[in-house]
């Protein structure tokens, strides 16, 4: 197949064939896309790639990503600096922050424990989390990685080694979603839900 | 949502975002891929992008996207110049070479006729092959154009603009897919499949 196509458009299409969830098929549609725009909007494209990854670091303080010296959140003076809410990925931050609920800082592990890739607690930033839990003057810890099996690891691992600073260190409340149907409820949302019914 | 993402992240995303068919939340994971690559990979994806525009330009025979001066096929000194199949996109030529049946030219249009996106004659290939039945000896040209509306409106436009050169114009056959099962061909393929039924 690769002789059909001329070297240069076969490494485009290999490119974009690398990244997760687009197949050979997307790729080449995406390949001849990048053909059919204009030399000026390619270029852009491009750029975009190299700006990001010289310019992108992650935040010393909370690890998420970042183009300053600190991230925004960090830096703000109006954020409760005694609570932080650990997550597993920066877009997790953007899905908290939608919920214009929560005020205070957050902690950014960059994945979740994960025996089976191979990924251990010292592939996650856990001993910068432990450092912010030793220095700053934290009062809560909510621990919001993902309710699945290796969110739930994560979550569990961390608490135990949180225990010794004597904080609080909560999870994130888990249930049926806001304004879904119970009908179609899975049965572990369902018992989570149950679990974490409240008296009104 | 943007002022979450630092400025330099939020336009890599957008560049993923303005391809056909990623959404918002696909960019988001793209663009994260990329921020998880080694600088050496993220800048071997940004050349690969600015190498495909720089060296791919289209055959000015056949008009298939090329590095060379003429496409491998063009140039070839083993294949049939006196058949010329036409298709709509360089991937069409692709599919038709995996069916190793065909040993003739082609020429790639570059879309189909679609007066809803204000695609006329004048946006496709069609004068460069005007040109080539003109002075190539063509004895067969084989329309391959898709088998759906624009697909089968360019392919009767064109075959009405050559039929004053003489040469054999035919269509591709259509009906039901080898190894696929009747009980789900839709009642298109089927009525094409019976017009094109042969005696055996």
């Amino acid at each position: 197949m690769a002789s059909f196509f001329p070297a240069a458009l076969e490494n485009l299409i290999d490119s974009f064939a690398s990244l997760p969830g687009i197949g050979r098929k997307s790729a080449q549609r995406l390949a001849f896309h990048i053909l059919s725009l204009s030399d000026e909007d390619a270029e852009h494209f491009a750029d975009t790639i190299r700006e990001a990854k010289k310019k992108i670091h992650t935040c010393p303080v909370c690890q998420n990503l970042t183009d300053g010296e600190l991230c925004p959140i960090c830096s703000s003076p109006n954020r409760d600096r005694n609570t932080i809410c650990v997550v597993s990925e920066p877009r997790d931050v953007l899905s908290i922050e939608r919920s214009r609920e929560y005020r205070g800082l957050y902690h950014v592990l960059h994945g979740a424990l994960s025996p089976m890739n191979h990924i251990g607690p010292d592939d996650l930033r856990i001993r910068e989390l432990l450092q912010r839990a030793a220095g700053e003057d934290v009062e809560e810890i909510i621990l919001a990685t993902n309710p699945d099996t290796e969110g739930d690891a994560t979550a569990m691992y961390i608490a135990r080694l949180l225990r010794p600073f004597g904080m609080k260190v909560t999870r994130l409340g888990f249930g049926v979603p806001v304004g879904s149907n119970l009908e179609y409820a899975d049965d572990a949302t369902m018992l989570k839900a149950l679990e974490g019914r409240r008296e009104m």
